[in-house]
């Protein structure tokens, strides 16, 4: 089953020939979940063949330019497809300033509906759920109110045993059943008891993007032991004073988090557009936190 | 002397792989003119080399999403660029709306000013005008106010023929009053009359803009012998219907008005995504009008 992300862009604000503005897709079994949405977020999605009639959810994760202004131009291009899909945009109360604006002016009738969900960025707090995942805020400090998103799966159901199933003539009514739960009684009144039915259930897997936001070491206990990490590393360690200043983190603060939480796996990206090696700045981050790889548009994530 | 036209997008509103929407910069000596902004510019203008500092002007047609969505990301990185320089944007009055919700809730703190000129788009009329080109208006008809755009090169001087003023050793500080169509007076009271001291001047060259708009036979009056027309051309005429109802123009439309207009040359784009065979496209025009070229992101016609 799909958990994995589609960096569609990873620059910072001022645009290069390398990078594009902000922007990801978590696949969550086919559902597409987009985190910030920087222009030039459809011609990315067409070049890594991702539809955008699948995104049903967008987490913006604040109200900069490079992570929402590919907004205006999707929901046209939505439109365009034939959407009657609802699609639901969470973010900071300004987000929802843009969106009543383009409702306004150029979208009043579209097809579809365009739901804001107000977050507060000040809380960690359940934003989101299906069946499948959850979606917490992760309070981050930037220049304007700013949240990242923690994306859980749901504890998985433990494998069914298809040959003690065969085994023991187990009708396939009484599989999920079993799945949750429940031991199976045979004619005879033998107990099978659930544990010999099944093999225990895959970890569910998990997700947090962390960007823009200064360093916050506290972070450490929300991101805890996640299975990837995607952290902006704006800046070489060497300009920690201006990240402070322009309210971003380094390479090395970055992998800093990464080790202090026992993730499984960093991700940097949010690069400026002054860095010239990335691999220098991969460098500084894997000398803290081994297991960290550089975002690149087009990069996909198994998680 | 530059006077030559970049396609930065050429496509319509639903996005391909193939094309961007719709932007171009008509490049005059140096300064450049901005014809509509589609999403991506930015990107767009890194890719061929063009400095974003070097427009002073953006002339919009109208505004549909896929003729403006670059406005917002390019005024916010000017400003990160240190743009100083006043940004002017001639546009229907509805573009107004989206700059100054830009200016309110995006760049209220910028370091230079966005002017917004309004354009009655009803009216064939002088929008622009420096030492160097006039700008007209060209009224067109599409699904709200639109309007094309016509930049003509103002005369140019006559060329001094070198030879002549050291024959007469007339000083340098007479050039200017020669160019301006003074003859000289020597000194025993010969008269060297101008048209001796030089050659006529490069012809005055221009170029006509239209696009969104149905196809209006009456346009040849106004974009009559430009040397190069840039018209829509959405679709194949086998289309011709669709066109009308969509408010936009066939290949043979824009051939037709080119032949109509005696234009030296034509420049088809804002193609419609269902055409994949462009070179057909091409052909239907060709057939009408010869001297057609396939407009393509990164071309650039010299005039």
């Amino acid at each position: 089953m799909n958990f994995e992300l589609n960096i569609l862009g990873c620059g910072s604000a001022k645009p290069t020939t390398r990078h594009q503005p902000t922007s990801q897709i978590l696949n969550v079994r086919g559902k597409f979940f987009m985190i910030d949405c920087g222009e030039g977020v459809q011609a990315q999605m067409q070049r890594m063949g991702l539809s955008m009639m699948s995104v049903g959810h967008i987490f913006i994760s604040h109200n900069h330019g490079d992570h929402v202004f590919g907004l205006p131009g999707l929901i046209g291009t939505m439109d365009l497809l034939g959407r009657t899909a609802e699609l639901h945009i969470h973010g900071p109360q300004q987000v929802g300033e843009l969106l009543e604006f383009l409702a306004h002016t150029y979208y009043s009738d579209i097809q579809f509906k365009v739901l804001f969900h107000p977050v507060d960025t000040r809380k960690h707090a359940l934003v989101y759920e299906d069946r499948s995942i959850t979606v917490h805020s992760i309070p981050l400090q930037h220049r304007l109110p700013t949240c990242g998103y923690l994306f859980r799966e749901k504890p998985n159901l433990p494998h069914i045993r298809r040959e003690m199933i065969d085994a023991f003539g187990i009708p396939v009514s009484q599989i999920n059943n079993i799945k949750a739960g429940a031991s199976w009684t045979a004619e005879d009144g033998t107990v099978i008891p659930h544990e010999r039915l099944t093999t225990p259930a895959t970890p569910s897997r998990s997700y947090a993007y962390c960007s823009d936001t200064v360093y916050l070491p506290e972070l450490k206990d929300i991101v805890g032991g996640v299975d990837l990490l995607y952290h902006e590393a704006t800046y070489f360690h060497e300009r920690v004073l201006r990240a402070g200043q322009t309210m971003h983190t380094t390479a090395v603060q970055a992998a800093t988090l990464a080790r202090d939480a026992g993730v499984k796996k960093l991700c940097i990206g949010h690069f400026s557009a002054s860095i010239k090696d990335e691999n220098s700045l991969l460098g500084e981050a894997q000398s803290i936190f081994p297991n960290t790889v550089l975002a690149n548009e087009g990069l996909v994530i198994s998680i």
